[in-house]
């Protein structure tokens, strides 16, 4: 069965609509079997699940989808049993991952996309399908049980990876962060996304999706540049 | 006895040599009787301890003091017991937090801090002072054992805060991702401590130091400004 993710940096680019850049790839993305998706809105702390839902729905269903929310769900494993394709909404990260954790959730959701059916992340929700959090950019306002994540990709992903760096501060660089990163775990790729830009996965082929960079991090390497055109199935 | 500690926002402001704008309070601070001071690198990631130890000695050598550093010690809960004082630098939060506690030091330190020891922390150093790690700016590249850290102080620190955000990037500000965490710990402080600040507390005594304002927030409360010349005794 053919794995499918669609693993975008960030929800909104600054000035646009809510889930503009990625409306239409998200709707080839999960194309015209699928009616109805599932949609995780742990990672919403500010507002509520429902705040959450509505907006995300109000998306979806304008691109021909229906939206179950896990969070109203009796009986969540079941929904996700069901689903038809499932959707992690960003915020923080390691809230979601607590989520996660605390509904027994990881293994129900990887085993379900292990088996075919698509996930769409974006920010934290592409972050909680690589191996680990642990290249999270969020505050770690809870202790998730674990930092292991849903392992859906063998690397990790950097959401709203920039180069930019505040005037007249000392704090590290994103670039600085991820190197720590490396050198506890010299063995994993970690890909910098920047915003408005988006993973898409199918089985062992893995193709950047917009018009901007992305930039590859190992231990010990030079910081790679790939775009759009680029092969990067080395990566799974 | 009296608790003395010294937390700073950060080490270094920009275009500064190392540990330039606080060096004359660490000096009032540690005062005549301190000869040598106990320093834990463990923050660091990307240098190894000994060179960030060189880095920290030569700036306490030119201010009087010799150093110790923790990593270096045969039996380190011996060394921390006679310290004169405990000098904690920053780095990455995570990496800090799980050395204290893989080898089994929070409780000495914060018994020694309790009976009268001074404290010298910068950054990571300030931020496990407080109560959990929860209000770190730093990467989650490893995982602690837990986020409890050493609690010499009942507020959480947020150092090198900043309103600044990077233009068109659509990452949470600073004061969005301290929200997240008044939201799921509503009776806690979290001081905004800006970069070239720091807080001396002696006792039940507790001053801001530097020309910067301090900021305050508190759960469905508006964020609070302080200066130097103000009471903040009540976050004790």
């Amino acid at each position: 069965m053919s794995k499918k993710l669609l693993l975008l940096s960030n929800s909104t680019n600054i000035g646009e609509e809510y889930l503009s850049y990625p409306r239409q790839e998200i709707k080839t993305f999960l194309g015209s079997s699928v009616k109805k998706i599932v949609f995780l809105p742990f990672a919403a702390v500010t507002s509520t699940y429902d705040q959450y839902t509505e907006k995300v729905e109000q998306v979806f269903r304008e691109i021909g989808y229906a939206v179950d929310s896990l969070h109203l769900a009796e009986k969540p494993d079941e929904l996700i049993h069901q689903a038809e394709a499932i959707v992690v909404g960003g915020g923080n990260t390691f809230h979601l991952l607590h989520c996660l954790h605390k509904h027994k959730l990881v293994e129900i959701i990887r085993d379900k996309v292990n088996h075919g059916t698509p996930y769409i992340g974006w920010s934290a929700g592409s972050n909680v399908a690589c191996p680990t959090i642990k290249t999270s950019n969020d505050m770690p306002i809870i202790e998730p049980i674990s930092f292991q994540a849903l392992n859906l990709v063998p690397f990790q992903i950097n959401p709203h990876y920039t180069d930019a760096v505040l005037p007249n501060h000392n704090g590290e660089t994103r670039e600085q962060r991820l190197k720590e990163f490396l050198v506890l775990n010299p063995d994993v790729y970690v890909v910098g996304l920047q915003e408005g830009t988006m993973l898409r996965i199918e089985d062992s082929s893995i193709r950047l999706i917009g018009n901007k960079k992305m930039y590859l991090f190992k231990f010990g390497e030079a910081r790679k540049e790939y775009d759009y055109s680029d092969d990067l199935n080395f990566l799974l």
